[in-house]
């Protein structure tokens, strides 16, 4: 390509899978990209755009590159779902411009699925689909996915609509090629489709298709008729979105980075980081509270950090348990009420043996009991309160409509400090003729 | 069920989608699952157990309870990669007889699926695939699919092999279905197949999935054989599993915990609780090494939490970049060594800005800069080393083989402890004078 050896470079390109192809458009500088719009026709890179890998808001960048014609026909060319995540980071004067570029009816196409919420089931679904009828006979139901293969995205199940474009049923190109061949689609269509309304949640459309092992999944409008239909890859790429963020959120960072240097990569860690600090002064402000306390008998101090270590890690426990909890589908949840009976029965338990443990450990180790005793009904309590925090927090916030991933771990930890220390230091403060310095 | 009308069950349940069907059978208790081994014949139940999401050894306990030879029909019913997973938790003498009433092909077959390797491509594949050859003309080729089409699990590709079994194309049918009937197989296949070799690691197949929007992947052996294939539907299951390992590790739990009571929840969150108690303990028996400091200045020991607690963040943080670097593809990854410098130079600015918010929150709160100073240049060491730290560990666990997601939330959260610690009270000491209880 540097070499400007167009022929060659076609030869050799245009022979690699586009995923390779993508990868290496994705590495080249501005002028390359250049060569690569002259050299390749609009429709020899628009399977390439749809394979790219980079962020939609990156992409867009691209087609800003081009003559406004050529990126017209590479949107023409790629896929509906694909095109229109990208044209969603279009500025709206490009936008215009490419829309009127396209044939009329893939720009109505593209400008409908634009108006999608995202991630909804109708911002996931392409429109390249394969429709038949249910009246039809299986040679002319095989024609007419012949003629729809170009360009559908997938030809694996054909969806039966009525007249009026309801879905109706379904057959598998399995169930085509397996009956003979003047059989009539009513009589193999499975007719109780599986399907998604437009408006679901990306995380249920994922669970249906991990339920039903499904290849692609219809998508319906409120009178139940066909608009799309969702594929499975575009359900992995969802998979690993939520699960990315419910990952990210229990270590308080975006462990999407991609860290181009450190400075950017501190960047997006610092903004946690510094409000988990302003948090933890809460804690600490309360400590202070107890300082004469401390000064009086220091022993004391030194068992504040085992006591919220460990009751932080029950509630990071408990969080991470709920958060998978919530993420499963609607109907396999249990009660919240129940939920936190539970969890307060298991930090309970886990509590009163942790408690125990570290009763005799200190109780042998200082040759005291009383402080072991301190020390273990302190963290017996703490445990327990992290444990049904860890459990009501991320349920609440749920219920008010926040995302419970975000930051919920060193959130949660934050929080069990503050209570653990208030817990442990009021104990103690029973206590105190005990362990006074002598 | 219950009032044991055979039929109607017979005809409501068969009408149900196999998903169904097996969210039905799990809730059964064992006199009415009698029932359905009587109901339903084994060719009725096989497609179901294929769909049933229990664990295997759970499922396996379902084959006890029926005739031996029926056992063996459904598992001659079910998909080779399903009916091996649940095998390989068969005792050895039930395994032996359902071999022995198997068909001898199939009876192979499992056998040598019941070898490979734990979570490897070899384990994920199975063995209904479609195979054709490059000089057979498409009608042939789509004659031989129908004829498979029923047993293989996926007709989608057409996988071209050579006479010795030598995998060297793929056709898709839609391929088969937009060219001429007549065209030979050679002239429309794609001859550079992604494959995956059959050790490969459960992950990798997974990003390949990922890269190349695949709906199946072949497996080969050594020899470029075609030995299998991997469907998506399996590769969901293997993304949600090593999702769900990283997080349960970030979080020291088994978050796929299914909690029937409390006491059994409890009891597995807490092996964690107690060997991070215990890992704990070394931190308070250094913290109490310096108790004569504290009792001399017990001001310090106000602080010790925030330190331990932010610098714990900040290792998380690090932590979760790193795991998610590792669980890209080889390809994708930098080296060890610049991720490492890259790591050092983030905490180091992290470490700073954290190090100087604190030094003027403290300063301005305590009247006391020194003091401001003290926490300052020890918060932001202690943030420098648990950010390398955090980087570091996983790189090394995964050098060593150990699966870095084991538990290495609280693990890297009780190891910066103990250094914050370390750092904390050692610079604090070389200020002593300024804190000195008066």
């Amino acid at each position: 390509l540097t070499e400007q050896k167009a022929k060659l470079f076609r030869r050799e390109y245009l022979d690699l899978h586009v995923h390779e192809q993508a990868q290496i458009f994705s590495d080249l500088d501005q002028t390359l990209r250049g060569r690569v719009y002259r050299y390749l026709s609009a429709n020899e890179v628009g399977d390439m755009f749809d394979a790219i890998e980079e962020e939609p808001e990156d992409v867009v960048k691209y087609f800003k590159e081009m003559p406004v014609q050529y990126a017209a026909k590479v949107i023409d060319e790629m896929y509906t779902d694909n095109a229109v995540d990208i044209l969603a980071y279009a500025q709206n004067k490009d936008l215009t411009h490419y829309l009127l570029a396209l044939p009329e009816e893939r720009s109505a196409e593209i400008r409908e699925l634009l108006h999608y919420e995202d991630k909804t089931a109708g911002a996931l679904m392409t429109t390249e689909y394969v429709d038949i009828f249910a009246d039809q006979d299986i040679s002319s139901a095989i024609q007419d996915i012949r003629a729809e293969a170009a360009d559908a995205e997938l030809i694996y199940y054909a969806y039966v609509v009525s007249d009026d474009n309801e879905l109706i049923g379904v057959v598998t190109l399995r169930d085509l090629l397996t009956n003979p061949e003047e059989t009539r689609i009513t009589d193999i269509m499975t007719d109780s489709v599986i399907s998604v309304p437009v408006d679901e949640d990306q995380a249920e459309v994922a669970q249906k298709v991990r339920d039903y092992n499904f290849v692609a999944l219809p998508v319906i409008d409120y009178a139940n008729k066909l608009v799309g239909i969702i594929n499975v890859d575009d359900v992995i790429d969802v998979i690993d979105e939520e699960n990315a963020g419910e990952y990210s959120g229990l270590a308080g960072v975006d462990t999407q980075e991609t860290p181009e240097n450190p400075l950017q990569a501190s960047l997006k860690r610092l903004p946690w980081l510094i409000i988990l600090l302003i948090m933890g002064m809460s804690t600490t402000t309360l400590i202070d509270h107890y300082e004469a306390l401390i000064s009086q008998a220091s022993i004391l101090a030194v068992f504040v950090s085992l006591i919220t270590g460990t009751a932080g890690n029950a509630g990071t426990q408990s969080l991470a348990v709920a958060i998978r909890g919530l993420s499963n589908s609607e109907e396999d949840r249990r009660s919240g009420i129940k939920t936190i009976l539970s969890e307060l029965a298991t930090g309970l338990f886990a509590g009163l043996v942790t408690g125990l443990a570290i009763l005799l450990l200190v109780g042998i180790w200082k040759h005291n009991f009383i402080l072991g005793f301190v020390i273990g009904i302190s963290m017996a309590t703490a445990i327990t309160v992290a444990t049904v925090a860890g459990s009501i927090i991320p349920l609440v916030m749920d219920k008010i409509g926040v995302d419970p991933a975000v930051a919920s771990g060193p959130f949660i930890s934050t929080l069990s400090d503050l209570t653990s220390v208030l817990i442990y230091f009021n104990i103690a403060n029973q206590f105190l003729n005990f362990f006074l310095n002598t």
